[in-house]
């Protein structure tokens, strides 16, 4: 079995998500590939340390332009904050390494654009973690309506409900909660749980052709983590919504927040179309609800499909029918994906390409907010 | 249009339910008979003055012997107590007059059989309210079943849950309460909402060739209605649960209680078959659910059917797709049917022989919760 | 007991849901005044007759003005499509008859505007058949905004989607398809299902302040209904969906279809707050959902009220807890409120001032729709 | 950290779950003692290798005596089919080693006692891998027990459905299919699907004072596997369904099957009680709904627990709140259970102990089965 050796910036959720992917592919998956947690890095040396030595990372840095260096890695994994992709990816690409990269890929379209364009000259392999995509009942609904099971497609509806930040105690900054920092991640739900959904639509029903959005900030002062009794502005989007018009002429509404109160991790989708209907909700991601128009009348209804049959999408790999597989097998899928795309020599998606047009999207919509117009989405 | 003058005993729940089905069946449903509320009968006259003023009932009798014996009455509907049911059917048997008679049909099989025997000499048309047969989506459940989407048949799991008694507050007696006095009422579940159970089983998967169950007295003393101080000792069944082996092989359960804390009506079954499964709840009338081994492996589901479509059964006659009818209507829908019936010379089910098996299951029941042994239910 | 003599213009399908409404308010609640189905109007005298008959309507019209100018007319009753209202309505006024008008209110605002302008000139008593605000769930709803558990609100989500105009066979016109032709109807879904989510939204989060829509025409041409091979262009709105901006500063998304394969009736809203959520679905429209943020942490969940007790709206009127009501049972709620409001000097919400502010922002949205700009709801 | 040198005997779907959790239970809980995976056990050296290589097993055996011999070895695991269990657990117990051992622990409950005696008198830790304790929604409804959330208990209701031998081309023997033979299994869905309801009834509820049962064997001749044109008898039970009485009064209702066609892994329970009840469905593990009493009147409801906060039991250990886990994690957190047993010296639960009442329960309803009587569960 060949080696493929990983270097990875960043050692918070995102860098623990990934290490058990890394850890556990080969034994659930057949691939001809097996991935070396090589090094880590990250810049606090101590907790670093106790991270690496949790999951077995073989070594450490504190800088990653020295990780970047090393000749033993092949592969640079970018799981640290957004404001630090860039930099990392075009380092990497440079060096003619392949490159994954957590989502969003950037902070905006023009950073995507260059990342893009650095990975496609290098001609390496890269991939963005937009792990839903391997949700078993979301590579269901893709297999569905390339199946021919929706048709004509009238609607499209996704949501990414979640509640956290309601509290204005909730402070700003610090390791944990950069995503409310504009300097660290650019937006706010918008660059976090809308482009989740953007990726997700554009996979299931293509481009978006034009959009109109809005945006809100609800609470715009917050303490400031681990500094007593000072606050901050707050500069990112709390809520994002926003209509759009899909290139195949069907239309979406999309809506993200972290002030619905109840949903904790409501990333869902409905598509309608002539011939049948698909709703998901990642709070029941083992299920996939589908309602098809060729029943017979009278038997018509929304089917619950519970999605861990052998025959569905990933599943045989896992357990067996009736055992559900959880959020953390979404990285696995994907890493599968990407090693198996690898052998073939076929690039796994979301490519950096793939991305970028979700953050076309996305800076489309922040402008629409911006100018109270509707934008239309430039080409990738 | 032919007139059908309808004699009631009875003006409490029951009364209600069945002078609203007679006046507005025929605005709903195209029948060659309108029932016309001729005489309503009870003992507290002013209470029934009342009601027959607020239904439109043309008269009022204190005494049901009289009200059997008007020459102006064609039916005779039962809508009083369960201890009162059998005088008054023999009564009417007796003088030639159709009887409509609320479930159960009787304190016990053999007041039953007594029933059945006169209405059959007598050769009155008959029926019992069981009025969820008339559920849409029970009939339905029917429908699909004669359909061959089920198949050979394994199991038949039935559930009647209320809570309503759980409070040791609940005092026995009275117009309302009656139901938990043995001499009124017979039996207590096992009459009331196991009978429910029964009759809906037999409809959709056939007679039950033996039993095995058992009961439970949870609270053995209740107050007396009122009778400020006075308790009295309960002696009907809070608590009814059986197996049963059904003649064509499948295994069942059911379970009635008024004991089970947030379960307010749920009237549920579930039949499960070589070729598909069905499940219908009261809690949520307007819909069956229904899963389908037909479907391709990959889109196999429980499918939620909303019924409410027009080719669904009754529901043409109602508002459009989408709009729920409720429990008043089975009561409507079950009339419907019997006036078809007489139109047609054929009986409305389930006619007294029917509940007449319903009774035997019953009583075989109790047997086997007294004797703690399996009982065979005796042919009807 | 007083009596109030009803003239009704219209016999389709909301003339028969009003007849069944005036024959059961009395059965049902204890209200002073008794409804009388006076007299009934329509074109067609062979199928009014025919209707009149069925549901008691003592006598007919086939002139609007004359049932106007009877003198035994206490209230008109305008069940009639939407073209017709604002001349009936004024033409009561006028003669200081209450009136009782279907939605919407009117074709436009500024017809709404002229008819409120009218009966509140005459001072007549007047309701607009918002039906679902009496859905008791939705009453509940209200209620619970009203006790404080939802508190600041950030998100309101409307939805009402349904599928019956799919198939591009379903033809313009007619009786029964009038919603289909733009000189009778005004307004595609933005006047018919927008509306009841609009009427809904203001009485559950206030008004709204600013929207920004889009309408879609999905199948542009059609045919017209017994005229076999004439096909016509389609001029209303096949869907119509809006982001909004409410008075109290939460966001809200409203969207309205009839192309959303699977949904029947589902007119749905969620509303956010800081203490608490509420979801309602007219496809269940029994049950409300409601996430409590007081429960402790590890007990807190969506929870399904099911909306039958005797504590909740209505329902002490109807059967017993677990004996759920129905669509027409809306018609009837209202009824007895107006009916209420006419004893104790109260105007029976909403008003025809209250549908104007519906009508205010229903224009808005096409107006926003027509220019792709924002704008601004003015003051009713 | 201390060692804790694993001896697993099997390698099919259980040997597959339990190397899982060995591997990964030091990077999600924090325990001084790290599992080595030192020998794995199995006839097949051939397959046996490729699995050792691919989950890190250090060394093979492929008898289990010299596996019980080897002084680097702790713990021995028993995951293989239940024939074995007993002469591997009493070797193991002779030789000082802790014994883990997969459910059921025994063929019946003969065998239980002597591996329970063995263990107790040998001093050793040892746990039953029942694992759906430790789903994090089932410990959750033990701790809301424990609480005082339900109350008295009046009704406990369980079910394991499944639907996977319904065909009768499903073949008898082989490895994947050995509990469809009586000589290997000991017993069909009563000792494989009702020990799991057996197991949480007692945890949850008590013990069980008496029960009546029924068995069903529904397609008496199978083929067998790897052996074309050969059937054997069936001689399992395809169905197990019985009545219970539980020690503190309440009543219980168990139904196991593989008949139950939709069902794929129908692990539920619900209990009724005086304050409160709880549901619980493996399908949807995640999830557990709940009505409380104690709320008011007009809000109760049966609300539902998404068992993925912090609060949870387990679930700080994993991702963040809205990220589920799935089927392996059981393992996983009974292992922790088990290392942090060492610790602190206490029994982690279900003991041998524990797991002989299920045995002992199992063997009773059986015995009813067999003799149509109520049998008392004999004290373990």
């Amino acid at each position: 079995m060949k080696s493929l050796n990983i270097g990875m910036v960043g050692y918070g959720f995102m860098g623990r998500a990934h290490s058990n992917a890394y850890r556990k592919v080969n034994q659930f998956f057949t691939v001809g590939t097996r991935p070396v947690l090589k090094a880590v890095c990250g810049r606090n040396a101590a907790e670093l340390e106790k991270f690496a030595g949790n999951w077995g990372w073989e070594s450490t840095e504190t800088d990653w332009r020295k990780l970047v260096d090393r000749k033993d890695i092949d592969t640079i994994d970018i799981s640290s904050p957004n404001n630090t992709h860039i930099e990392i990816a075009l380092a990497a690409a440079a060096k003619g390494k392949m490159v994954l990269c957590e989502k969003p890929l950037a902070m905006n379209a023009k950073e995507a654009k260059k990342m893009t364009n650095a990975v496609e000259k290098a001609k390496v392999p890269n991939m963005v973690w937009f792990n839903y995509r391997r949700v078993p009942a979301i590579a269901l609904a893709r297999q569905m309506i390339d199946e021919g099971r929706v048709g004509r497609v009238f609607h499209y509806r996704a949501t990414y409900l979640q509640d956290w930040t309601i509290s204005a105690d909730v402070p700003l900054g610090g390791r944990a909660l950069w995503r409310l920092e504009k300097e660290v991640a650019g937006a706010g739900v918008s660059g976090d749980l809308s482009t989740h959904n953007i990726d997700t639509a554009i996979w299931l029903n293509g481009s978006l052709h034009s959009v109109c959005g809005m945006t809100e900030i609800f609470i715009t002062e917050r303490p400031v983590q681990d500094q007593p009794g000072k606050t901050k502005k707050v500069e990112i989007d709390d809520a994002c919504t926003f209509l759009a018009r899909f290139a195949n002429g069907s239309n979406g509404t999309f809506e993200a927040t972290r002030y619905a109160r109840g949903r904790k991790n409501k990333n869902s989708f409905e598509i309608n179309g002539e011939k049948g209907s698909i709703y998901f909700d990642l709070e029941d991601m083992h299920q996939l609800q589908y309602f098809s128009h060729d029943d017979p009348v009278h038997l018509q209804g929304w089917r619950t499909i519970l999605v861990t049959a052998f025959e569905h999408p990933y599943m045989k790999k896992w357990w067996v029918p009736g055992c559900v597989i959880g959020y953390e097998h979404t990285f696995i899928n994907a890493l599968a994906d990407f090693l198996t795309g690898l052998e073939k020599g076929e690039p796994a998606r979301p490519t950096f390409r793939d991305a970028l047009e979700t953050q076309l999207v996305c800076d489309a919509v922040l402008e629409s907010a911006r100018t109270a117009k509707w934008v239309t989405v430039p080409a990738k």
